[in-house]
């Protein structure tokens, strides 16, 4: 007993290591096994661990016996809500699937089997992000204390449900959490979720290993699969089902063999899967054939990219490539009609602003609504809703406030970016945890205890120690930006070429992607469009990645699309000519002919 | 005998090398000198030459006996056109002049003088530059064939007279040349040349020392030579009068002392004078006092600037602080009503377009009149004539044909900047000689018999090939511009960046300063002046220093004048402010709000 317990805790210590060197395997179906064992359709599966535990044992045993290294627990369903109407309460389920698993399992592991919640949740539907948290709070409680090895959020088809769930599990037990979401033919999920938005919310969140299940067949699933291991950084898993489900007799049926459905899922070993299982349709023969075919197989390494994204739920922004524009007008600073509607709570003003910014060309949204006067935590997290229920693109965070940026965070749908921390300490130690936690990416600004400094030297110090300290804390340097500030060139001139040295030096010394704040440089200047043009163009040519602006002053879009089409981002110019094609007439005047200078 | 020869052959071959370490002394005033020993006023002083050779031949004794290292021949005014009227010819006077003067000098040194011609040449006068050259010419022939050691153009107000001199003595002899001008208490000479511009055009004909004399006294001088040893790269000398001159019972005369005189003259031993000696009012008196002053000092070392400049006569424009704007305008290609103006000889529009270009902030002009149809070599000279007539900017003669860019190079009054060369061989044979010759800047482009090459790498080898090449020339390096050229983003969207990439990398590589041609990036595709305007804004980022581009678009001056702020060459904003602070009211709409993003 001794050893098992042993083997067990080595092998979740070192899971990754294991994995890394060998296929894991998980079962297959259990609601099907249960069906075939009497379960008339239409009862609640998981009545079996109170009524029939020797079925549902003996199920676990047929798949331990075909191979699995990992048994799930008979839980899909065994959630509050699920199980409102029923005789049952969640942790008499819970505690009696785990200990049923337990026994089949012997040393090898179990997994808490968490499925979705069965409604939806806002702004789709009526169950808020606070509830389905405590409705998977509760499993994960019973689960771990009844001594389930891991945790598995599985058939998800919302990516924020899944959020709610990985919290759940991650502050409120110490087991691996796994996560596997559903799929349509159409590659994204029901709510709309695509496997890169999948893989950086989910990895952001702290899971072991990611995947998809259900959903479809191994075939279909191929295209999926091959994206996710494309992003992820973590093992990928994959269960699904014997092939497309389809209708006979009225009952829903899967038509590949086992064979079958080993020699597909052999064939995406090759693309990085390490965590293999089966859903609906599956049973022991499937494990075993599995098993069996990749038995002569290892693991092929998955080779991060460790790229930089801002993610809502169904859309991800990859920093680093194209320049991508951080929209900076949802800010009361200066602004007297945004600061009247915040105060009047007049939403629809400040959802208008998102939508001008998106459909002028705004990839991320900025969002700040510091007042005075206000409640900002209340107001940031409604104002976060509501733009996530009508935009999709991602959205940063802003406030000097820990605890409003972790509210906003939290309560977020997808992976979000925080504006900001800087290089005090106390800064540091109040907003990178947060980062770490709900895998956010993080500003870092180069001032510290001092201010910001002069030289471009001393703010890639700065720079340096934001970027050890946050590595650290477990923050992926990939989800570090830096911002190197820039002066007003009305009070300190010669310091605004240092800001362009400070992201050219920041880039080349860490590796590390860059946002900036262009407009302040012209603060105090008449004609301030002129010159944050000029300046933009500037930074983008230095290198500067997500320049926050105003992506409605036409001056700073034309300075985009043109920087696009002279860095070759904007490949054989076809967005510039398609923008700006129509000008051409008016913009040339008779005198003023073209003409080459070669 | 021989022992003098070798000495003065030792003298005259390493003569910047002595220079360096001791002081040169010239003689003092002949003209004055004469009158005291008889001349009568009004009775030209060259027939002594003839008339009473023993007079002159005492003279130059007494400034020998005084210290002289050099003695000046009488013939400051032998030139065939001031002797038109008398009984003498050039040859007569210079070949009895440089005889007397050197069996006074026995082994020290004769220069010969040149004074000037006593006619203003075009555009002011009607004397061209061809006809002054032919004057000077004969002086010089003469005075080598005669024996001379040195020519010595001095007293010249007009630059470019001095420019017909030194041609003439360069062309037609083998002797050391120093020119001296003569300067206003304005700190100009008569026809508006500053210091500045004399040292950069001077120093480019070749000329073995420059400096200032007559003109005013010692003290008055002082400014002058201040700027002139501060600029200068070869020794400079001065010759000053004894003195203000004033006017008693109708005659000129000059109150310093020879004690006042060589006490004023010491104190610009600290600002690097190193060739002294006396004008008008000075006699060996002034010469034997001075030397006598100089006694415990030694040269001081003039530390060269090393400017790259291009000069009119009046202006010079030094590249490499704030960015300069070469006017592209000038340039038929693609121009229909440029060509028909050129085609009908109608110089009026050529004009209206320098003017226009220098009102609109050009710092230089780019002249470029190649059209098949017409003499280019003969309406090159003719439009650098007129330009040069009305503006004083100066001018970039463009042409791909090496004897139409001698001609203009030879014609332009000042120091021109010839666009251009590039890496190919025979460019390279053709060009390179002019532009040492003449001491004009030259453009390297980075192009050779391969084309122009893709990446930034191989665009910097043909700079250093052609760096090197020029250097070999003995063209100065700060004479080398770079043109890194850029493609059209339409055809070779992925080579723009190597451009700028080019440009950082030559000016780190080779410390030269780069111009750029940016309004070819933008050929074929729609709104060309935004994306010049981007690119524009780029390239001075990364480092260019003098971009050629037409100043009457506004979207260009604009980067211009923005680049300078956030760049702190327009310090405090001052210019940026004179222009745009009137645009302030009409630029901001109301409902676009000022906002800082800190
Ligand atoms: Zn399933
Ligand atoms: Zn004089
Ligand atoms: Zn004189």
């Amino acid at each position: 007993m001794l050893l098992v317990l042993i083997r067990k805790m080595v092998i979740l210590v070192e899971f990754k290591k294991i994995i890394d060197n060998k296929f894991i395997f998980f079962d297959g179906a259990m609601g099907t096994m249960l069906q075939q064992a009497g379960l008339p359709i239409g009862d609640l599966p998981e009545s079996y661990n109170i009524l029939h535990p020797e079925i549902v044992y003996d199920i676990h045993k047929k798949y331990i016996d075909a191979g699995a290294d990992i048994i799930t627990t008979n839980t899909f369903g065994a959630n509050t809500l699920k199980l409102k109407n029923s005789s049952y309460d969640v942790e008499q389920i819970i505690r009696n699937a785990v200990s049923i698993a337990k026994k089949a399992a012997c040393e090898k592991l179990v997994a808490l089997d968490i499925g979705p919640i069965g409604q939806l949740l806002e702004p789709i539907g009526t169950l808020s992000f606070d509830e389905s948290y405590e409705v998977f709070k509760e499993q994960v409680t019973v689960g771990a204390a009844s001594g389930a090895d891991l945790i598995l959020i599985e058939t998800l088809s919302d990516l924020y449900e899944a959020k709610a769930a990985i919290l759940a599990a991650k502050e409120n037990c110490n087991l691996p959490v796994f996560c596997t979401l559903t799929f349509q033919q159409n590659g994204r999920t029901l709510t709309g979720t695509d496997p890169l938005t999948m893989v950086h919310v989910l990895e952001g969140l702290g899971v072991d290993a990611l995947g998809v299940n259900c959903s479809l067949g191994p075939k279909e699933i191929r295209p999926l699969v091959d994206k996710i291991t494309n992003y992820a950084s973590v093992p990928v898993m994959i269960q699904p089902n014997a092939g497309l489900p389809r209708s006979k007799n009225g009952e829903t049926v899967f038509d590949l063999t086992p064979e079958e459905f080993s020699r597909e899922i052999r064939t995406m070993a090759q693309s990085g899967v390490s965590i293999i299982g089966g859903c609906c349709g599956t049973n022991p023969d499937f494990i075993k054939a599995t098993k069996a075919a990749f038995k002569s197989l290892s693991p092929v390494k998955i080779t991060p990219q460790k790229l930089t994204t801002a993610c809502s739920s169904t859309k991800t922004i990859i920093i680093g490539q194209e320049p991508k524009i951080i929209g900076e007008r949802i800010n009361p600073t200066g602004k007297k009609k945004l600061k009247a509607a915040l105060k009047e709570n007049d939403l629809d003003y400040v959802l208008s602003e998102a939508i001008r910014q998106k459909e002028a060309g705004a990839h991320i949204l900025d969002v700040n609504i510091g007042l005075p006067e206000l409640n900002e935590k209340e107001i940031m997290i409604k104002v976060i809703k509501e733009i996530q229920g009508i935009i999709d693109i991602p959205l940063q965070i802003d406030s000097p406030n820990g605890d409003v940026i972790e509210a906003g965070v939290r309560i977020y749908n997808g992976k979000p970016m925080i504006n900001s921390v800087n290089g005090k300490i106390e800064s540091m130690k109040t907003i990178l945890p947060i980062a770490k936690k709900y895998g956010a990416c993080v500003i870092g600004l180069t001032l510290d205890e001092k201010g910001i400094p002069n030289t471009a030297e001393e703010r890639v110090k700065i720079a340096g120690k934001i970027i050890d300290t946050a590595v650290s804390y477990g923050i992926p340097k990939e989800n570090i930006l830096i911002d190197c500030l820039v002066l007003t060139a009305s009070a300190q001139q010669k310091e605004v070429m240092e800001t362009l040295k400070a992201i050219q030096l920041v880039k080349e010394k860490y590796g590390v992607k860059t946002v900036l704040g262009v407009s302040n440089v012209s603060f105090g200047l008449p004609q301030r469009k002129l010159l944050n043009r000029t300046f933009l163009a500037m930074a983008l040519a230095f290198g500067l990645d997500a320049p926050i602006t105003d992506p409605l002053l036409e001056s700073n879009m034309e300075a985009f699309h043109t920087f696009n089409v002279l860095s070759n981002h904007d490949e054989g110019s076809e967005k510039y000519i398609a923008t700006y094609k129509n000008d051409n007439q008016k913009e040339i005047s008779p005198n003023i002919e073209i003409h080459k200078n070669l």
